[in-house]
């Protein structure tokens, strides 16, 4: 489609055009229904089936055993970051954090507010958040809870390439690399992600639980904030977000059919991210400060000499058809964001004109 | 088009269809951004928006003066009946709340969980909730934070059509009469409403305050459940559910602009109502057991003679295109939801199919 731009906005953002197709051809009737899939309440066999599926579909994905349960729930990771702290811990239990910068420390913030004891064992602010802690060198206190960490790190371009090998459960926020890659989810309790990144639009949340995790709830949750209420009630204890889910399904689907599953994704997004860092590396006008090991595969941070250049570039490259490429608000500089959606074709495009930019410029 | 239904789902339920048509034709190019509104980041201007002019229209059609704020919040009426307690009371504070049957006493649970001193002070389980209690009568207590009320019961189809007269600030929850009539706020601190009923899709709710309330709100409180975030981060403290307010907003243009206001969609919801109780009361099949004064002018209930009948009513009604006319699961019965979205059309067509019916039946 000729009017449509390159999309590398760091969510929401890119969605794969084959699920717009479709959600555009299915609109008015959907599966026959005589309605459009907006329109069916949550309660017919047709939203439940989309529910279901995701979950089965995320859990074929992502290698989960039948002792995790997937739900789908409203509030973001923001939600989460309160949930996890309160299902997976009582007031004042032990429970340990990793700092690797602005949402680690949100969540941070949240389960602070709920009284617990919690305790940062590693972070990296020390040098700016320009790399996440290394995975074996983690030491998790002997009776905490769980140890929680933001495998990928949109802000400032930063990933775990791998879980740490600790003695406890992990909590991973995956909400912006979920989907991008293929994983072995057995050191972990919980993981969760909303889904406007790799797989949707805002507005729902998966979060997938190890069951046995639940055993130690506290009692007296709100009925709502009890992950166990939406186990049992197949996420459907209140109304979901029907829409959302609705298209989540079909980039799950789009993954794993169109796609050939998250090995083919991942192997995808590492050619986007490796076109785009080999090419920055190479390149003496544009810099990436993240150290090399500790790489985003789904946000490349780089950095142009001077502000007016990065303002001339980020100008330019909106002109030419290339949107969201400034940093973060809390940081500057360039962030391109390279999620599911993106193309191949994108980057190409990109590197193509950072190219021409950095001749014209001169560096 | 002629391959659709007519929907009376209690909601999520049937939606505008020119405002389906809108959506479907600007579906892969927002407003020259070359993208589809669901790939924006939430930080554009464009997103900030529909925000801004969706809180603007809702201010206008529901009179509210500079006094309110109007926000957008995921999690459904259901979080709502706890960040109301949380925000608008104290621990072991009084709160008053009024008992008309499912949601109501789903809001007084979560409240209750909450550890606040509450008292249902009106109830109508006496009758089976086929009444609401008379508004004239409802004596709150004196030191009380707040008077509780579902203004509208999609379960059992009542209707408060007034606020009571009370000396306390009113908390309505008006998921399901929001926006279908012409209202005077000035007894509320808050009103709130899932937008999947009258005005859109799951996913989002507005919340309307009254900022002097917030006033007392208790410093602890999570930042996420705090209500003075989402209003000083104008609906924007975390990703919003884009997609559901992007449809709210178009169907609050087509309520303002295309139907002519709230009291035009009062004016139809009372023609669609009354055209189909008219026909119930005057037909000896059908039977409304909704108090005259107290029937909701959203949901209508009625009951056949017998199960078996109702079971062949609603498969025949499904049949002939009119979907969604089973009553609440743990009711039974019928129920025909009228939102806004519900054309005269299709009450028209209902009351023929409900005539054919009846004769056939020789009742």
């Amino acid at each position: 489609m000729k009017d449509r731009v390159y999309n590398f906005y760091a969510g929401p953002g890119a969605l794969p055009l084959p699920v717009l197709e479709r959600v555009h051809s299915e609109f008015f009737n959907y599966n026959n229904t005589g309605m459009s899939v907006m329109e069916l309440s949550h309660r017919t066999d047709e939203i439940q089936h989309i529910i279901d599926d995701s979950g089965a579909r995320i859990k074929r994905m992502m290698n989960l055993s039948d002792e995790f349960e997937v739900i789908f729930l409203q509030g973001g990771g923001s939600l989460q970051f309160l949930m996890v702290p309160m299902n997976l811990s009582h007031p004042g239990d032990k429970i340990d954090y990793i700092d690797t910068g602005y949402w680690a420390e949100k969540a941070i913030k949240a389960a602070k507010s709920l009284g617990r004891d919690l305790e940062i064992i590693a972070a990296s602010g020390d040098r700016n958040h320009t790399y996440v802690p290394n995975s074996d060198s983690i030491q998790t206190r002997s009776e905490a809870k769980y140890l929680h960490l933001c495998t990928n790190n949109t802000v400032v371009g930063t990933q775990f390439h791998n879980f740490p090998k600790v003695p406890i459960p992990i909590v991973a926020d995956m909400s912006s690399d979920f989907l991008s890659k293929a994983i072995d989810p057995s050191p972990c309790a919980c993981i969760y992600a909303h889904a406007q990144k790799n797989v949707g639009l805002s507005g729902v949340t998966a979060v997938v639980i190890r069951k046995s995790i639940l055993e130690n709830s506290p009692d007296d949750l709100p009925e709502l904030l009890d992950y166990r209420t939406h186990i049992e009630r197949k996420s459907n204890y209140h109304t979901p977000p029907c829409f959302s889910i609705y298209v989540m399904w079909q980039i799950l689907r789009w993954i794993e059919e169109d796609i050939g599953g998250v090995e083919a994704m991942e192997k995808i997004n590492w050619q986007k991210s490796s076109a785009l860092y080999d090419f920055i590396d190479a390149t003496p006008l544009f810099d990436c400060p993240v150290e090399v090991e500790s790489r985003s595969r789904m946000n490349v941070v780089f950095r142009l000499p001077t502000k007016s250049l990065e303002e001339q570039f980020i100008q330019e490259a909106f002109e030419s058809g290339l949107v969201g490429v400034a940093g973060h608000r809390t940081q500057g500089g360039c962030r391109v964001s390279l999620y599911n959606a993106v193309t191949l074709d994108a980057v190409k495009n990109l590197i193509e004109f950072m190219d021409k930019f950095a001749q014209k410029t001169n560096y």
